[in-house]
Protein backbone atom coordinates (compact mmCIF):
# COMPACT_ATOMS: atom_id res chain seq x y z
CA UNK A 1 0.00 0.00 0.00
CA UNK A 2 1.17 3.71 -0.88
CA UNK A 3 -0.87 6.97 0.19
CA UNK A 4 -0.09 10.27 0.38
CA UNK A 5 -1.51 12.21 2.95
CA UNK A 6 -2.12 16.21 2.50
CA UNK A 7 -1.34 18.51 5.92
CA UNK A 8 -0.62 21.62 4.03
CA UNK A 9 -1.30 22.43 0.21
CA UNK A 10 -0.48 25.71 0.51
CA UNK A 11 2.78 28.22 -0.25
CA UNK A 12 4.76 30.41 1.67
CA UNK A 13 2.24 33.04 3.25
CA UNK A 14 -0.75 30.53 5.43
CA UNK A 15 -4.18 31.67 4.02
CA UNK A 16 -7.95 30.27 4.48
CA UNK A 17 -7.57 27.56 6.38
CA UNK A 18 -4.34 26.47 3.94
CA UNK A 19 -0.96 25.48 5.69
CA UNK A 20 2.23 25.37 4.64
CA UNK A 21 3.83 21.87 3.01
CA UNK A 22 3.80 19.07 4.80
CA UNK A 23 2.67 15.37 3.96
CA UNK A 24 2.20 11.71 5.00
CA UNK A 25 3.87 8.97 3.26
CA UNK A 26 2.24 5.42 4.29
CA UNK A 27 4.18 2.65 2.47
CA UNK A 28 3.63 -0.66 3.54
CA UNK A 29 3.62 -0.53 7.59
CA UNK A 30 6.26 2.39 7.17
CA UNK A 31 4.83 6.48 8.27
CA UNK A 32 7.10 8.68 6.63
CA UNK A 33 6.99 12.88 6.96
CA UNK A 34 8.07 14.61 4.06
CA UNK A 35 8.51 18.58 5.23
CA UNK A 36 7.17 19.97 8.15
CA UNK A 37 5.92 23.46 7.93
CA UNK A 38 4.95 25.27 10.72
CA UNK A 39 1.83 24.20 12.29
CA UNK A 40 2.51 20.53 11.20
CA UNK A 41 2.24 19.04 14.86
CA UNK A 42 -1.34 20.35 15.03
CA UNK A 43 -2.06 19.05 11.60
CA UNK A 44 -1.02 15.57 12.50
CA UNK A 45 -3.42 15.72 15.32
CA UNK A 46 -6.35 17.18 13.62
CA UNK A 47 -6.04 14.23 11.20
CA UNK A 48 -5.43 11.77 13.55
CA UNK A 49 -2.53 10.63 12.20
CA UNK A 50 -0.39 8.41 14.64
CA UNK A 51 3.13 10.16 14.48
CA UNK A 52 4.53 8.37 16.85
CA UNK A 53 5.23 5.56 13.93
CA UNK A 54 6.99 7.70 12.23
CA UNK A 55 10.63 7.29 11.77
CA UNK A 56 11.95 9.49 8.60
CA UNK A 57 11.56 12.58 8.18
CA UNK A 58 12.47 14.61 4.43
CA UNK A 59 13.05 18.15 4.57
CA UNK A 60 13.33 19.40 1.09
CA UNK A 61 14.65 22.61 1.44
CA UNK A 62 14.84 25.58 4.02
CA UNK A 63 12.55 28.05 3.07
CA UNK A 64 10.46 28.23 6.32
CA UNK A 65 7.39 27.18 4.81
CA UNK A 66 9.16 23.30 4.57
CA UNK A 67 10.26 23.42 8.01
CA UNK A 68 9.14 26.08 10.64
CA UNK A 69 7.30 23.36 12.16
CA UNK A 70 10.22 20.85 12.90
CA UNK A 71 11.38 21.73 16.03
CA UNK A 72 8.01 21.84 18.12
CA UNK A 73 7.41 18.76 16.53
CA UNK A 74 10.46 16.85 17.51
CA UNK A 75 10.06 18.78 20.78
CA UNK A 76 6.15 17.14 21.37
CA UNK A 77 8.01 13.76 20.25
CA UNK A 78 10.20 14.10 23.05
CA UNK A 79 7.04 15.21 25.55
CA UNK A 80 5.59 12.17 24.85
CA UNK A 81 8.32 9.87 25.48
CA UNK A 82 9.63 8.83 22.80
CA UNK A 83 11.89 6.59 22.81
CA UNK A 84 12.61 5.09 19.57
CA UNK A 85 15.49 6.93 16.89
CA UNK A 86 14.67 8.99 14.52
CA UNK A 87 15.81 10.04 10.88
CA UNK A 88 16.22 13.11 10.09
CA UNK A 89 16.93 14.27 6.16
CA UNK A 90 17.69 17.64 5.42
CA UNK A 91 20.03 20.55 4.05
CA UNK A 92 23.28 20.81 6.65
CA UNK A 93 22.15 24.08 8.34
CA UNK A 94 19.11 22.60 10.14
CA UNK A 95 21.38 20.26 12.30
CA UNK A 96 23.25 23.83 13.94
CA UNK A 97 19.69 25.40 13.89
CA UNK A 98 18.44 22.86 15.95
CA UNK A 99 21.41 22.00 18.44
CA UNK A 100 20.89 26.06 19.07
CA UNK A 101 17.57 25.50 19.80
CA UNK A 102 17.67 22.71 21.97
CA UNK A 103 20.52 24.04 23.69
CA UNK A 104 18.62 27.34 24.14
CA UNK A 105 16.11 25.24 26.36
CA UNK A 106 18.30 23.26 28.37
CA UNK A 107 16.40 20.56 26.76
CA UNK A 108 17.53 17.09 25.56
CA UNK A 109 15.25 14.60 23.58
CA UNK A 110 14.59 11.24 25.00
CA UNK A 111 14.99 9.41 21.61
CA UNK A 112 18.35 9.65 19.48
CA UNK A 113 18.21 11.35 16.67
CA UNK A 114 19.95 10.71 13.02
CA UNK A 115 20.84 13.39 11.21
CA UNK A 116 21.76 13.03 7.21
CA UNK A 117 22.74 15.79 5.46
CA UNK A 118 21.07 16.08 1.48
CA UNK A 119 24.28 16.28 -0.47
CA UNK A 120 23.77 14.90 -3.38
CA UNK A 121 21.27 12.50 -5.96
CA UNK A 122 21.44 9.08 -3.49
CA UNK A 123 19.38 6.61 -2.58
CA UNK A 124 19.08 7.93 1.52
CA UNK A 125 17.67 4.72 2.75
CA UNK A 126 16.91 1.38 1.72
CA UNK A 127 15.36 -1.86 3.31
CA UNK A 128 14.33 -5.17 1.61
CA UNK A 129 10.91 -3.46 1.27
CA UNK A 130 11.45 -0.23 -0.10
CA UNK A 131 13.63 2.34 -0.47
CA UNK A 132 13.97 6.51 -0.77
CA UNK A 133 16.12 8.09 -2.90
CA UNK A 134 16.64 12.01 -3.52
CA UNK A 135 17.23 13.91 -6.67
CA UNK A 136 18.09 17.91 -6.84
CA UNK A 137 15.29 20.88 -8.01
CA UNK A 138 16.29 23.75 -9.39
CA UNK A 139 15.00 26.28 -7.15
CA UNK A 140 16.19 30.15 -5.11
CA UNK A 141 18.18 27.83 -2.84
CA UNK A 142 19.62 24.08 -2.76
CA UNK A 143 16.16 22.06 -3.01
CA UNK A 144 15.39 18.11 -3.16
CA UNK A 145 12.70 15.52 -4.41
CA UNK A 146 12.30 12.26 -2.93
CA UNK A 147 11.62 9.32 -4.63
CA UNK A 148 9.49 6.80 -2.51
CA UNK A 149 9.33 2.93 -3.61
CA UNK A 150 8.16 -0.41 -2.89
CA UNK A 151 11.06 -2.90 -3.52
CA UNK A 152 9.56 -5.75 -2.74
CA UNK A 153 5.60 -5.42 -1.65
CA UNK A 154 3.40 -7.61 0.57
CA UNK A 155 1.74 -10.50 -0.73
CA UNK A 156 -2.44 -10.88 -0.17
CA UNK A 157 -3.84 -13.48 2.40
CA UNK A 158 -6.21 -14.95 0.93
CA UNK A 159 -8.59 -15.00 3.89
CA UNK A 160 -10.90 -18.06 2.98
CA UNK A 161 -7.50 -20.22 2.61
CA UNK A 162 -6.06 -19.10 5.63
CA UNK A 163 -8.52 -20.23 7.97
CA UNK A 164 -9.43 -23.26 6.48
CA UNK A 165 -5.97 -23.85 7.46
CA UNK A 166 -6.48 -22.37 10.70
CA UNK A 167 -3.69 -19.46 10.70
CA UNK A 168 -4.64 -17.30 13.49
CA UNK A 169 -5.39 -13.58 12.90
CA UNK A 170 -2.01 -12.22 14.63
CA UNK A 171 0.39 -14.30 11.98
CA UNK A 172 -1.73 -12.60 9.02
CA UNK A 173 1.23 -10.07 8.76
CA UNK A 174 4.11 -12.59 8.64
CA UNK A 175 2.27 -14.18 6.10
CA UNK A 176 1.97 -10.81 3.93
CA UNK A 177 6.18 -11.06 4.03
CA UNK A 178 6.12 -14.53 2.64
CA UNK A 179 6.77 -16.60 6.02
CA UNK A 180 5.21 -20.04 5.76
CA UNK A 181 3.59 -21.02 9.00
CA UNK A 182 3.73 -24.52 11.00
CA UNK A 183 0.17 -25.55 13.26
CA UNK A 184 0.21 -26.93 16.43
CA UNK A 185 0.84 -30.41 15.12
CA UNK A 186 3.55 -29.68 13.51
CA UNK A 187 2.51 -29.43 9.71
CA UNK A 188 3.92 -26.72 7.83
CA UNK A 189 1.70 -24.48 5.83
CA UNK A 190 3.22 -23.40 2.75
CA UNK A 191 3.09 -19.48 2.54
CA UNK A 192 1.82 -20.39 -1.18
CA UNK A 193 -1.15 -22.17 -0.06
CA UNK A 194 -2.82 -19.39 1.39
CA UNK A 195 -0.97 -15.84 0.09
CA UNK A 196 -1.66 -14.51 -3.84
CA UNK A 197 1.58 -12.93 -5.18
CA UNK A 198 2.07 -9.56 -4.07
CA UNK A 199 1.00 -6.72 -6.44
CA UNK A 200 3.90 -5.16 -8.66
CA UNK A 201 5.80 -2.47 -6.72
CA UNK A 202 4.44 0.82 -6.42
CA UNK A 203 6.57 4.43 -6.43
CA UNK A 204 5.65 8.16 -5.52
CA UNK A 205 8.05 10.90 -6.70
CA UNK A 206 7.59 14.49 -4.58
CA UNK A 207 9.32 17.33 -6.55
CA UNK A 208 9.37 19.99 -3.49
CA UNK A 209 9.26 23.32 -4.91
CA UNK A 210 11.04 23.83 -8.63
CA UNK A 211 11.17 25.80 -11.45
CA UNK A 212 9.89 23.97 -14.65
CA UNK A 213 12.91 21.59 -15.23
CA UNK A 214 12.79 18.69 -17.99
CA UNK A 215 15.71 17.11 -15.92
CA UNK A 216 13.45 16.07 -13.79
CA UNK A 217 11.59 13.72 -16.28
CA UNK A 218 14.18 10.78 -16.54
CA UNK A 219 13.94 11.00 -12.23
CA UNK A 220 10.26 10.92 -12.32
CA UNK A 221 9.58 8.59 -15.35
CA UNK A 222 6.87 6.24 -15.04
CA UNK A 223 5.78 6.64 -11.00
CA UNK A 224 2.41 5.75 -10.07
CA UNK A 225 2.26 8.96 -8.49
CA UNK A 226 3.69 12.06 -8.94
CA UNK A 227 3.70 15.08 -6.78
CA UNK A 228 4.75 18.66 -8.72
CA UNK A 229 3.89 21.88 -6.84
CA UNK A 230 2.06 24.26 -8.96
CA UNK A 231 1.94 27.96 -6.95
CA UNK A 232 0.53 29.59 -10.40
CA UNK A 233 -2.16 29.29 -12.90
CA UNK A 234 -0.43 29.13 -16.53
CA UNK A 235 -1.31 32.67 -16.93
CA UNK A 236 1.65 34.03 -14.59
CA UNK A 237 4.20 31.72 -16.39
CA UNK A 238 6.71 34.87 -15.91
CA UNK A 239 6.04 34.80 -12.10
CA UNK A 240 6.36 31.68 -11.96
CA UNK A 241 9.72 31.58 -13.60
CA UNK A 242 11.27 34.38 -11.98
CA UNK A 243 10.48 33.12 -8.52
CA UNK A 244 11.54 29.44 -9.16
CA UNK A 245 8.15 28.02 -9.42
CA UNK A 246 6.06 26.20 -11.45
CA UNK A 247 2.41 26.57 -12.91
CA UNK A 248 -0.65 24.12 -13.55
CA UNK A 249 0.47 23.87 -17.13
CA UNK A 250 4.07 22.95 -16.63
CA UNK A 251 3.32 20.32 -13.87
CA UNK A 252 1.24 18.54 -16.23
CA UNK A 253 3.62 18.99 -19.10
CA UNK A 254 6.13 17.04 -16.54
CA UNK A 255 3.73 14.77 -15.70
CA UNK A 256 3.01 13.97 -19.44
CA UNK A 257 6.59 13.56 -20.27
CA UNK A 258 7.36 11.46 -17.49
CA UNK A 259 4.36 9.06 -18.35
CA UNK A 260 3.77 8.65 -14.53
CA UNK A 261 0.31 7.42 -13.77
CA UNK A 262 -0.93 9.87 -11.19
CA UNK A 263 -0.51 13.58 -10.81
CA UNK A 264 -0.96 15.82 -7.65
CA UNK A 265 -0.82 19.34 -7.60
CA UNK A 266 -0.35 21.89 -4.81
CA UNK A 267 1.93 24.44 -3.02
CA UNK A 268 -1.04 27.18 -4.00
CA UNK A 269 0.07 31.19 -3.84
CA UNK A 270 -2.24 32.52 -1.33
CA UNK A 271 -3.38 34.81 -3.80
CA UNK A 272 -6.26 32.35 -4.57
CA UNK A 273 -8.88 31.55 -2.88
CA UNK A 274 -10.47 28.64 -5.20
CA UNK A 275 -8.55 26.07 -6.25
CA UNK A 276 -10.68 24.69 -8.96
CA UNK A 277 -9.20 26.20 -11.73
CA UNK A 278 -5.93 24.56 -10.68
CA UNK A 279 -7.80 21.40 -11.47
CA UNK A 280 -8.97 22.35 -14.92
CA UNK A 281 -6.12 23.50 -16.01
CA UNK A 282 -3.77 20.84 -15.64
CA UNK A 283 -5.87 18.18 -16.75
CA UNK A 284 -6.05 19.74 -20.05
CA UNK A 285 -2.57 19.04 -20.53
CA UNK A 286 -2.45 15.90 -18.19
CA UNK A 287 -6.04 14.39 -17.40
CA UNK A 288 -5.73 12.40 -14.89
CA UNK A 289 -4.62 15.07 -12.41
CA UNK A 290 -5.47 15.55 -8.46
CA UNK A 291 -5.82 18.79 -6.10
CA UNK A 292 -3.61 17.97 -3.45
CA UNK A 293 -6.60 18.73 -0.74
CA UNK A 294 -5.84 18.60 3.31
CA UNK A 295 -6.48 15.88 4.96
CA UNK A 296 -7.28 13.64 2.25
CA UNK A 297 -5.26 11.24 1.26
CA UNK A 298 -4.29 9.86 -2.27
CA UNK A 299 -3.52 6.07 -3.04
CA UNK A 300 -2.11 4.21 -5.22
CA UNK B 1 -7.52 51.62 26.68
CA UNK B 2 -5.46 48.29 27.66
CA UNK B 3 -6.63 45.00 26.70
CA UNK B 4 -5.20 41.49 26.65
CA UNK B 5 -5.81 39.10 23.39
CA UNK B 6 -5.30 35.95 23.79
CA UNK B 7 -3.79 33.60 20.63
CA UNK B 8 -2.46 30.60 22.72
CA UNK B 9 -3.09 29.40 26.37
CA UNK B 10 -1.69 26.33 26.76
CA UNK B 11 1.35 24.40 27.79
CA UNK B 12 4.20 22.78 25.81
CA UNK B 13 1.91 19.63 23.83
CA UNK B 14 -0.73 21.37 21.90
CA UNK B 15 -4.47 20.05 22.67
CA UNK B 16 -8.09 19.94 21.98
CA UNK B 17 -7.73 23.16 19.96
CA UNK B 18 -5.72 25.19 21.95
CA UNK B 19 -2.59 26.51 21.42
CA UNK B 20 0.77 27.45 22.41
CA UNK B 21 1.21 30.27 24.35
CA UNK B 22 0.67 34.24 22.57
CA UNK B 23 -0.94 37.40 23.46
CA UNK B 24 -1.63 40.45 21.95
CA UNK B 25 -1.37 43.72 23.68
CA UNK B 26 -4.08 46.80 22.76
CA UNK B 27 -2.27 49.70 24.68
CA UNK B 28 -4.43 53.00 23.19
CA UNK B 29 -2.90 53.16 19.75
CA UNK B 30 -0.48 50.40 20.04
CA UNK B 31 -0.25 46.54 19.47
CA UNK B 32 2.54 44.12 20.98
CA UNK B 33 3.30 40.53 20.80
CA UNK B 34 3.86 39.21 23.90
CA UNK B 35 5.25 35.26 22.80
CA UNK B 36 4.99 33.46 19.57
CA UNK B 37 4.65 30.03 20.26
CA UNK B 38 3.73 28.09 16.74
CA UNK B 39 1.19 28.64 14.81
CA UNK B 40 0.67 32.30 15.95
CA UNK B 41 1.10 34.07 12.52
CA UNK B 42 -2.51 31.28 11.89
CA UNK B 43 -4.06 32.66 15.01
CA UNK B 44 -3.29 36.52 14.65
CA UNK B 45 -5.24 36.25 11.20
CA UNK B 46 -8.06 33.51 12.71
CA UNK B 47 -9.30 36.32 15.26
CA UNK B 48 -8.49 39.24 12.08
CA UNK B 49 -5.81 41.06 13.94
CA UNK B 50 -4.14 43.75 12.14
CA UNK B 51 -0.50 42.90 13.02
CA UNK B 52 0.81 44.85 10.55
CA UNK B 53 0.89 47.55 13.02
CA UNK B 54 2.44 45.18 15.84
CA UNK B 55 5.99 46.89 16.38
CA UNK B 56 7.12 45.30 19.30
CA UNK B 57 7.27 41.52 19.93
CA UNK B 58 8.40 40.27 23.56
CA UNK B 59 9.95 37.00 23.99
CA UNK B 60 9.51 35.87 27.94
CA UNK B 61 11.93 32.85 27.59
CA UNK B 62 13.22 30.12 25.09
CA UNK B 63 11.17 27.00 25.84
CA UNK B 64 9.74 26.09 21.99
CA UNK B 65 5.63 26.86 23.29
CA UNK B 66 6.80 30.81 23.67
CA UNK B 67 8.92 31.23 20.12
CA UNK B 68 8.78 28.53 17.48
CA UNK B 69 6.21 30.70 15.53
CA UNK B 70 8.25 33.47 15.69
CA UNK B 71 10.57 32.87 12.24
CA UNK B 72 7.75 32.28 10.15
CA UNK B 73 5.73 35.44 11.51
CA UNK B 74 8.75 37.58 10.91
CA UNK B 75 9.03 35.96 7.30
CA UNK B 76 5.35 37.03 6.60
CA UNK B 77 5.85 40.02 7.65
CA UNK B 78 8.61 40.40 5.02
CA UNK B 79 6.30 38.77 2.06
CA UNK B 80 3.38 40.83 3.19
CA UNK B 81 6.16 43.88 2.40
CA UNK B 82 6.19 45.57 5.57
CA UNK B 83 8.79 48.11 5.50
CA UNK B 84 8.25 49.95 9.08
CA UNK B 85 10.71 48.79 11.96
CA UNK B 86 10.33 46.11 14.17
CA UNK B 87 11.41 45.68 17.62
CA UNK B 88 12.44 42.23 19.33
CA UNK B 89 13.00 42.14 22.73
CA UNK B 90 14.19 38.71 23.48
CA UNK B 91 16.83 36.11 25.42
CA UNK B 92 20.09 36.69 23.21
CA UNK B 93 20.31 33.40 21.46
CA UNK B 94 17.11 33.92 19.62
CA UNK B 95 19.29 35.97 17.22
CA UNK B 96 21.76 33.88 16.27
CA UNK B 97 19.17 31.39 15.63
CA UNK B 98 16.89 33.49 13.79
CA UNK B 99 20.00 34.82 11.33
CA UNK B 100 20.79 31.29 10.44
CA UNK B 101 17.77 30.82 9.61
CA UNK B 102 17.49 33.34 7.16
CA UNK B 103 20.93 33.06 6.01
CA UNK B 104 19.81 29.17 4.93
CA UNK B 105 16.88 30.91 2.92
CA UNK B 106 18.76 33.44 1.45
CA UNK B 107 16.63 35.77 2.56
CA UNK B 108 16.84 39.25 3.95
CA UNK B 109 13.44 41.04 5.22
CA UNK B 110 12.28 44.11 3.78
CA UNK B 111 12.40 45.93 7.01
CA UNK B 112 14.54 46.82 10.10
CA UNK B 113 14.84 44.45 13.03
CA UNK B 114 16.25 46.18 15.53
CA UNK B 115 16.83 42.85 17.99
CA UNK B 116 17.08 43.90 21.83
CA UNK B 117 18.78 41.19 24.34
CA UNK B 118 17.01 40.48 27.67
CA UNK B 119 19.34 40.87 30.44
CA UNK B 120 18.52 42.41 33.28
CA UNK B 121 15.57 43.93 34.76
CA UNK B 122 15.06 47.17 33.15
CA UNK B 123 12.36 49.10 30.77
CA UNK B 124 12.69 47.75 27.87
CA UNK B 125 11.00 50.74 26.02
CA UNK B 126 9.21 54.14 27.14
CA UNK B 127 7.85 56.71 25.27
CA UNK B 128 6.12 59.68 26.63
CA UNK B 129 2.48 57.80 27.11
CA UNK B 130 3.63 54.09 27.92
CA UNK B 131 6.52 52.16 29.19
CA UNK B 132 7.43 48.38 28.66
CA UNK B 133 9.59 47.01 32.20
CA UNK B 134 10.59 43.82 32.10
CA UNK B 135 11.54 41.24 35.42
CA UNK B 136 12.99 38.09 36.17
CA UNK B 137 10.79 35.15 36.90
CA UNK B 138 11.75 31.50 38.50
CA UNK B 139 11.57 29.09 35.41
CA UNK B 140 13.74 26.23 33.92
CA UNK B 141 15.65 28.68 32.42
CA UNK B 142 16.31 32.53 31.81
CA UNK B 143 12.67 33.69 31.94
CA UNK B 144 10.98 37.42 31.79
CA UNK B 145 8.15 38.80 32.73
CA UNK B 146 6.92 41.95 31.38
CA UNK B 147 4.96 45.15 32.70
CA UNK B 148 2.67 46.75 30.35
CA UNK B 149 2.26 50.65 31.58
CA UNK B 150 0.02 53.68 30.72
CA UNK B 151 2.16 56.96 31.73
CA UNK B 152 -0.54 59.18 29.94
CA UNK B 153 -3.72 57.60 29.08
CA UNK B 154 -5.36 59.58 26.44
CA UNK B 155 -8.00 62.18 27.80
CA UNK B 156 -12.12 61.45 26.63
CA UNK B 157 -13.31 63.40 23.73
CA UNK B 158 -16.80 64.84 25.12
CA UNK B 159 -18.38 64.63 21.59
CA UNK B 160 -21.08 66.84 22.02
CA UNK B 161 -18.59 70.07 22.95
CA UNK B 162 -16.06 68.65 20.17
CA UNK B 163 -19.43 68.81 17.38
CA UNK B 164 -20.79 72.46 19.27
CA UNK B 165 -17.34 73.92 18.57
CA UNK B 166 -17.24 72.31 15.22
CA UNK B 167 -14.00 70.35 15.14
CA UNK B 168 -13.68 67.93 12.68
CA UNK B 169 -13.70 64.05 13.16
CA UNK B 170 -10.49 63.69 12.35
CA UNK B 171 -8.94 65.51 14.80
CA UNK B 172 -10.20 63.75 17.78
CA UNK B 173 -7.12 61.79 18.18
CA UNK B 174 -5.14 64.87 18.33
CA UNK B 175 -7.26 66.28 21.42
CA UNK B 176 -7.29 62.70 22.95
CA UNK B 177 -3.23 63.67 23.44
CA UNK B 178 -4.50 67.12 24.56
CA UNK B 179 -3.92 69.56 21.82
CA UNK B 180 -6.19 72.47 21.20
CA UNK B 181 -8.20 73.40 17.59
CA UNK B 182 -7.84 76.21 15.18
CA UNK B 183 -10.66 76.50 13.19
CA UNK B 184 -11.27 78.24 10.11
CA UNK B 185 -11.67 81.50 11.83
CA UNK B 186 -8.51 81.49 13.57
CA UNK B 187 -9.91 80.65 16.81
CA UNK B 188 -8.71 78.95 19.03
CA UNK B 189 -11.05 75.98 20.75
CA UNK B 190 -9.26 74.76 24.02
CA UNK B 191 -8.46 71.24 24.69
CA UNK B 192 -10.00 71.57 28.14
CA UNK B 193 -13.70 72.70 26.65
CA UNK B 194 -14.07 69.71 24.63
CA UNK B 195 -12.38 67.15 26.64
CA UNK B 196 -12.54 65.32 29.87
CA UNK B 197 -9.52 64.53 32.02
CA UNK B 198 -7.46 61.34 31.23
CA UNK B 199 -8.64 58.55 33.60
CA UNK B 200 -5.72 57.01 35.63
CA UNK B 201 -3.41 55.41 33.78
CA UNK B 202 -3.92 51.44 33.74
CA UNK B 203 -1.42 48.57 34.13
CA UNK B 204 -0.84 44.63 32.78
CA UNK B 205 1.79 42.52 34.20
CA UNK B 206 2.83 39.18 33.10
CA UNK B 207 4.67 36.37 34.36
CA UNK B 208 5.13 34.33 31.77
CA UNK B 209 6.42 30.23 32.90
CA UNK B 210 7.14 30.33 36.90
CA UNK B 211 7.51 28.93 39.72
CA UNK B 212 5.41 30.35 42.55
CA UNK B 213 7.28 32.86 43.77
CA UNK B 214 6.65 35.78 46.39
CA UNK B 215 9.77 38.01 45.01
CA UNK B 216 6.90 38.64 42.11
CA UNK B 217 4.53 40.52 44.28
CA UNK B 218 6.35 43.87 44.40
CA UNK B 219 7.48 43.96 41.28
CA UNK B 220 3.25 43.51 40.06
CA UNK B 221 2.12 44.91 43.17
CA UNK B 222 -1.22 46.97 42.26
CA UNK B 223 -1.46 46.26 38.62
CA UNK B 224 -4.95 46.33 36.94
CA UNK B 225 -4.80 42.55 35.26
CA UNK B 226 -2.59 40.06 36.03
CA UNK B 227 -1.71 37.27 34.04
CA UNK B 228 0.14 34.29 35.99
CA UNK B 229 0.50 30.36 35.06
CA UNK B 230 -1.46 27.48 35.86
CA UNK B 231 -0.21 24.72 34.08
CA UNK B 232 -1.88 22.57 36.89
CA UNK B 233 -4.75 22.24 39.53
CA UNK B 234 -3.91 22.72 42.86
CA UNK B 235 -3.87 18.95 43.50
CA UNK B 236 -0.12 18.90 41.55
CA UNK B 237 1.68 21.38 43.64
CA UNK B 238 4.66 18.99 43.98
CA UNK B 239 4.55 18.21 40.28
CA UNK B 240 4.38 22.25 39.29
CA UNK B 241 7.39 23.07 42.01
CA UNK B 242 9.65 20.22 40.68
CA UNK B 243 8.94 21.88 36.75
CA UNK B 244 8.81 25.24 37.44
CA UNK B 245 5.07 25.79 36.77
CA UNK B 246 2.66 27.11 39.48
CA UNK B 247 -0.40 25.73 40.05
CA UNK B 248 -4.46 27.70 40.70
CA UNK B 249 -4.47 28.35 44.15
CA UNK B 250 -0.32 29.63 43.74
CA UNK B 251 -1.20 31.88 41.42
CA UNK B 252 -4.50 33.26 43.05
CA UNK B 253 -1.88 33.82 46.26
CA UNK B 254 -0.02 35.89 44.21
CA UNK B 255 -2.54 37.99 43.08
CA UNK B 256 -4.40 38.32 46.35
CA UNK B 257 -0.63 39.54 47.99
CA UNK B 258 0.02 41.84 45.41
CA UNK B 259 -3.29 43.21 45.21
CA UNK B 260 -4.07 43.55 41.87
CA UNK B 261 -7.57 44.26 40.11
CA UNK B 262 -7.74 41.37 38.39
CA UNK B 263 -5.99 37.87 37.39
CA UNK B 264 -5.85 36.38 34.47
CA UNK B 265 -4.72 32.15 34.43
CA UNK B 266 -3.12 30.53 31.67
CA UNK B 267 -0.68 28.09 30.27
CA UNK B 268 -2.59 24.90 30.98
CA UNK B 269 -1.38 21.54 31.00
CA UNK B 270 -2.42 19.47 28.01
CA UNK B 271 -3.52 16.70 30.49
CA UNK B 272 -6.66 18.86 31.31
CA UNK B 273 -9.25 18.68 28.45
CA UNK B 274 -11.58 20.82 30.47
CA UNK B 275 -10.66 24.32 32.37
CA UNK B 276 -13.67 25.20 34.54
CA UNK B 277 -12.12 23.91 37.66
CA UNK B 278 -9.23 26.47 36.66
CA UNK B 279 -11.36 29.06 37.39
CA UNK B 280 -13.14 27.43 40.30
CA UNK B 281 -10.18 26.79 41.90
CA UNK B 282 -8.45 30.23 41.81
CA UNK B 283 -11.61 31.90 42.55
CA UNK B 284 -11.22 30.30 45.97
CA UNK B 285 -8.34 32.36 46.42
CA UNK B 286 -8.81 34.89 44.43
CA UNK B 287 -12.76 36.44 43.35
CA UNK B 288 -11.80 38.32 40.10
CA UNK B 289 -10.47 35.67 38.32
CA UNK B 290 -11.16 34.78 34.43
CA UNK B 291 -9.80 31.81 32.51
CA UNK B 292 -6.91 33.00 29.24
CA UNK B 293 -9.73 31.91 26.93
CA UNK B 294 -8.15 32.13 23.33
CA UNK B 295 -10.01 34.65 20.68
CA UNK B 296 -11.26 36.81 23.81
CA UNK B 297 -9.90 40.19 24.71
CA UNK B 298 -10.30 41.24 28.56
CA UNK B 299 -10.01 44.55 28.89
CA UNK B 300 -9.21 47.02 31.73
Amino acid sequence: MLGVTILGNNSALPAFDRHPTAQVITLDDQLFLLDCGEGTQMQLARYKIRWGRINHIFISHLHGDHYFGLPGLLNSMGLLNREHDLHLYAPEPVYQILMLQFDAAHSKLPYKLHFHPLTDECVLVKTERWQVTCFPTKHRIPCFGFKFEQIKPPRRVNPENAVRYEIPASFYDRLKWGESYTNKKGDLVDNAWVTDPAPRPNSYAYCADTIYDEELIPRVKGVDLLYHETTYLKDLAERATARFHATTVQAATIAKKAGVGRLLIGHFSSKYDKLDIFEQEAREVFGNTSLALEGVTYKV
